[in-house]
């Protein structure tokens, strides 16, 4: 099934999609975010819960909001595709690869819906891409070990890490570049996890203006989905819609010569195999309201 | 006036401190959390509002929770007093100080109230303490100057960065270390501006079991307050409620010789001049339900 959060004149919903059309679960449901349908035992009954309605809207008129409006944690791994590793250490990063996952948080308020502006700011021009595969949790969790942790997974979505470059290396701690507002594209929808049972060989590219300039395989993560979950629920406890995306592979701009960075009128997208395309505008701070 | 959130027969709620009693306010406004009072008209009108009201609780009987229980933003300072910079780079760490205000993220869920026990968990012994001044957000804000940065400020309180040290030590990001279960003590209370107008030369002292192990003031802040929170606001839409910890001084547990951490049994507290003490014991994690 897929599922998504929209809005529906201007109220914010969530609902799932049957064929060209999306049925508002969030005005017939007592769930008021989907992450809250997640949480609850009406999720594992969704199919039975979807077949008794009829759609509302039609998917091509849908006004997306980010899948989950509000995770509680979004988990992010550092360089988990040995390509980019590569591409950024031939750029003069000294890293080493560990045994843990490197992971940094991204605050929700920076997250944008599918067809929402990504936001250049007025304090930098270096904006760049992270086409990602992004996990939704479902069943919440504390300690879980790799053998237990696809069974907390409620299904998977696209994120694009858009990162302010310099921003990102005003210090060692990458947070400030990772945190722009209207800097995290998060869509269209997730699949949840009956209709996409593997994530582990999905290909993944990122274009801009239609050029490819990722492209690669969720094959390639150096730390599992198993492993970043098992990781993750040692410090936090983890919790339905929580988020955690998977890192991103070579191909990113600022590690080209010379660099190449988003600009006002780009259209950067991500496509996910059996997800879909997360499609953003970039548009200029100032010309926001 | 001092603000804080409580558990009220076991009903989270928030009030303000008159003399030795508490008025249980979120019994009495519409308001749900303490930041949704900080973020309204009648906040401002605290004074008036609270002297129609008489205590409700004792303060000696109050179950604390943190202060803010659900920041949207906990915006962490990294080795922002100079005591502290040079007691890493003597331990060996290679870092300098840079134009830009390092920052790292702290999710609420890792809060802990004043008296709450602090978690030692089962993957670690490394656990140790920060004494930190905590900034707290009133009005909304972004690019905010360094002039009328103040202004946006709602009040002070107490954070204690507990921090898990191996695990933050596993990759270059922090966060890993920061954000475990039961290690952001923050509290008691938060003291509006009218009450602590000037929070540059605040005496800060940490003890474990009574004995100090940071002594220092916050006049040896490497980046003001004011800088700190014209940096998030070029990065975030800062909100009320929102908290930036300052950063902790000299002290620390991991660069002493031995290192020295915290057990079971142990007692920390944090005292800042004007502000109180915040005070936890810590525990084992297996002991917790």
């Amino acid at each position: 099934m897929r599922l998504l959060s929209f809005l529906n004149n201007g109220r914010e919903t969530w609902g799932a999609i049957i064929g060209d059309g999306v049925v508002d679960l969030g005005s017939k449901l007592s769930h008021a975010a989907l992450q809250d349908f997640i949480a609850s035992s009406d999720f594992e009954k969704r199919d039975s819960i979807v077949a008794g309605f009829k759609p509302d809207l039609k998917l091509a008129d849908i006004n997306y909001l980010p899948v989950i409006p509000r995770p509680e944690k979004i988990v992010c791994a550092v360089r988990n595709y040995l390509d980019h590793h590569q591409e950024a250490v031939a750029f003069g990063m000294q890293r080493e690869i560990t045994a843990f996952p490197p992971i940094f948080l991204r605050v929700w308020r920076s997250q944008v819906g599918h067809d929402a502006p990504v936001i250049r700011p007025k304090v930098s021009t270096h904006l760049d891409w992270e086409g990602e595969l992004a996990v939704i949790i479902g069943k919440p969790g504390r300690h879980i070990s790799e053998a237990d942790a696809m069974q907390h997974v409620a299904g998977y979505s696209i994120y694009n890490d858009v990162s302010v470059r310099d921003y990102q290396r005003h210090a060692q701690q990458i947070a400030a570049g990772k945190n722009f507002v209207g800097t995290g594209p998060f869509g269209p929808w997730m699949v949840t996890t009956d209709e996409l049972p593997d994530p582990t060989k999905l290909k993944l590219e990122t274009r801009v203006n239609g050029n490819v300039v990722q492209k690669s395989d969720t094959s390639f993560l150096i730390f599992s989905i198993p492993r970043l979950i098992n990781y993750a629920s040692e410090i936090f406890d983890l919790m339905p819609g929580d988020v955690i995306a998977t890192g991103t592979p070579a191909g990113v701009g600022f590690t080209r010569k010379p660099p190449m960075f988003l600009v006002p009128g780009d259209v950067v997208e991500v496509e996910v195999e059996k997800i879909g395309v997360l499609r953003n505008p970039v548009v200029d701070e100032s010309t926001q309201s």
